[in-house]
């Protein structure tokens, strides 16, 4: 029996899942895996949480160094979250010699090629499944399964807060802060969301996922961003008459001219498997140049649902050799040969409130035609205290074109810009 | 650059793709892997259909030994299919210390264990992920992903043939031979269907899929079979109006009392992230007690899409040291600790043709309750020559007292019973 001693740092929320599903799984992973898997320290401040837990005194550490010197551990869990201290403590682990198993997205995201260096210095393990999506399994599909593909696109649901913010407005047709108002309390939303619903969370994730897609570093910074906070239930219900879901989608693409990433609200058609994706539920949906349509869905967040990404790890790490490095050059910025997509093509759903006079539509479509974009469906609906609401949903069209209309559409003081939603269809 | 050589055994639909990516990606995995993939040699009856890839004659091997002698080759892809001589050739392969990669789901079911030991014995690979669902990443989500969780069931459309037909029966309510007719043209049914209709193809995935999920041996012969040949579109249309989808499903339970596994045309609740799996499409829901509900989701079959498996396993045995056999005992017959349970529960959707006469609805409901099976829903239909449809839906019950119930009422003389579909919802 293979014997591994484990640390974990941090036991908030993916530390202490992590704990519990080791502890109440020792046998069945003596049995069925071979591994003998002890959780022999923690590290954790609030020494009240790591004992509440169950965790003997004995094995709460006082500081990293201790846990780096402790000749029993073999993986070392970093749940801590954020930059520091957590990526001080990773590479003081990984140079000492012990695997590390991380959750932590915005760590990897930031700083994946100063970790692996350290980590392939000193032939360490560095496994990061549950960095991205939870316990849906597409790091190791993407490192593992579909790694004889080019892949061309990957567009997912990975974030559990924004989706459930945008399935309950969907449902009730209720407004975005009365929704996080609800999710905060059924600890669906943090107290500070602004990381969830603004999109940093799904951009440090597609940053990753897309990096390791197209065989090259995709740094955060590149991604273009736009989070939850100003949609509009109205908007959701234009769009459900119209066929479409509207979901937070990371989109990223490698094509001829380059590689698009792009994290934003978006319509997409009601009969795609991922606008059935809902509440807290997250998908990756990727289309390879062999496997074609692949989509992986599942939890993407909590305790258990990540725990158990870590706890693969862990099993992974102790029963094969080697690591799952990252497949791309693993450098702080992209390949200089690498080109960024910023002015991408999309359809775009528009909201107009138009003042009601003759004439006002021709108007406006005269904007549209001049900068080339061709509109696919009007819907002018009844005027309310001398305004229309106007929809425009236009064919594909590049995202300059549409900002220059839009800019010129309100400045011509006969139509106002309610809401811009990109669509996939 | 690591060399890795490759042989292909049996140049069919998936052979031939696979000999495509491979050499259509040379570059690409050379840059993106560092592995320098290439085909040395095909083993393949009809020389033609290996002239037509563009393989050079040179490379048409005569027979096994050929293959098995060359020392330009590492890993050997079979993709012959069926038993013999499939099973001596990847025999004969690993005898020879060359590692084997699979797409073969009969020859891995049924002889798992045989081939598992001799690939131990001759430290060999054994890769089987094209084995099931194609392209989907499934084999490995359960033996590199979900390891730590204690799956507790996997609910699977596993084979295309049946889903296209059964999404076609359902979009146009045309009768199972039409379709079948128009999928064999299509490409999408061979021109003998029975193994994917009658369920045989599905079994012998679901015994690999559940003996992994289930660390036990399941074998095939334990798995209740129904296929979709007796599939009336009357059902499907009816079930429409109660919100199911007809599918085949391929069922696997793991429970306090024991293995439940069973591939039958089964009515899920229209919500479920399955039944909206259409086409050719396939999928896996996994339900583990950790990572909750997972699905995986793409093509299940096809030239590319189970190439790209191939591939994914050639490119990971270049890669990875060691291999992923199997993680539990690996033996021709489940452990005898292991009970399977043949008397298994479930909802149940009954259609009967009933005699249109006063006091019939009581007999027949006075046959349900007297095998204790509680009915949730009727719907009775308008009389035609004197018969009345009569859809009748029950609570969970136990299948030998709905088989009892069955054949007394058609024993009774004033109903028959027309259809038995099994109910998830």
């Amino acid at each position: 029996m293979k014997k591994v001693g484990v640390a974990i740092l941090g036991l908030g929320v993916v530390g202490g899942g992590t704990y519990k599903i080791l502890t109440e799984h020792r046998e069945f992973y003596n049995k069925n895996h071979g591994v003998d898997i002890s959780v022999e320290a923690v590290l954790e401040l609030n020494r009240e949480r790591a004992m509440a837990l169950g965790i003997d005194e004995s094995k709460i550490a006082s500081n990293i160094a201790e846990i780096c010197s402790n000749s029993e551990i073999d993986v070392v869990v970093e749940s801590i979250g954020g930059i520091e201290p957590a990526k001080s403590f990773v590479l003081a682990v990984l140079n000492s010699g012990k695997s590390v198993v991380t959750s932590n997205k915005e760590l990897y995201c930031k700083y994946s090629h100063e970790l692996e260096k350290v980590a392939k210095k000193n032939d360490c393990g560095l496994y990061f499944e549950a960095s991205c999506v939870g316990g849906v399994p597409v790091i190791r599909a993407l490192l593992d399964n579909l790694q004889g593909n080019k892949i061309t696109s990957l567009t997912g649901i990975i974030n559990g807060t924004t989706n459930y913010i945008l399935s309950k407005m969907s449902d009730c047709g209720a407004s975005y802060t009365d929704v996080l108002k609800e999710a905060q309390k059924l600890g669906y939303a943090e107290a500070d969301p602004t990381s969830d619903v603004e999109g940093y969370d799904a951009v440090y994730k597609l940053s990753i996922l897309s990096s390791l897609s197209f065989h090259t570093k995709v740094p955060y910074t590149e991604i273009y961003r736009e989070g939850i906070t100003s949609v509009d239930p109205t908007d959701i219900q234009y769009g459900k008459q119209l066929g479409y879901a509207l979901k937070l989608l990371a989109v990223g693409k490698n094509g001829e001219n380059g590689i698009e990433v792009r994290v934003h609200p978006t319509f997409i058609k009601s009969n795609h498997p991922l606008a059935n994706v809902n509440d807290s539920y997250n998908a990756v949906y990727i289309t390879g140049d062999s496997v074609e349509d692949v989509m992986l869905y599942g939890r993407g967040a909590g305790a258990l649902p990540t725990g158990s990404a870590i706890v693969g790890d862990i099993i992974y790490c102790a029963t094969h050799q080697g690591s799952n490095y990252s497949t791309f050059k693993n450098t702080e910025k992209a390949d200089p040969a690498t080109k960024f997509i910023k002015n991408f093509e999309s359809e775009y759903y528009l909201r107009l409130s138009v003042k009601d006079k003759t004439g006002v539509l021709s108007k406006i479509t005269s904007h549209f035609s001049k900068h080339g974009i061709s509109i696919s469906q009007v819907i002018q609906e009844k005027a309310e205290n001398g305004q229309v609401p106007l929809i425009i949903l236009t064919h594909h069209t590049l995202e300059n074109d549409v900002k220059k209309t839009v800019d010129e559409l309100n400045a011509s003081g006969v139509a106002r810009v309610a809401a811009i939603i990109r669509v996939i269809s």
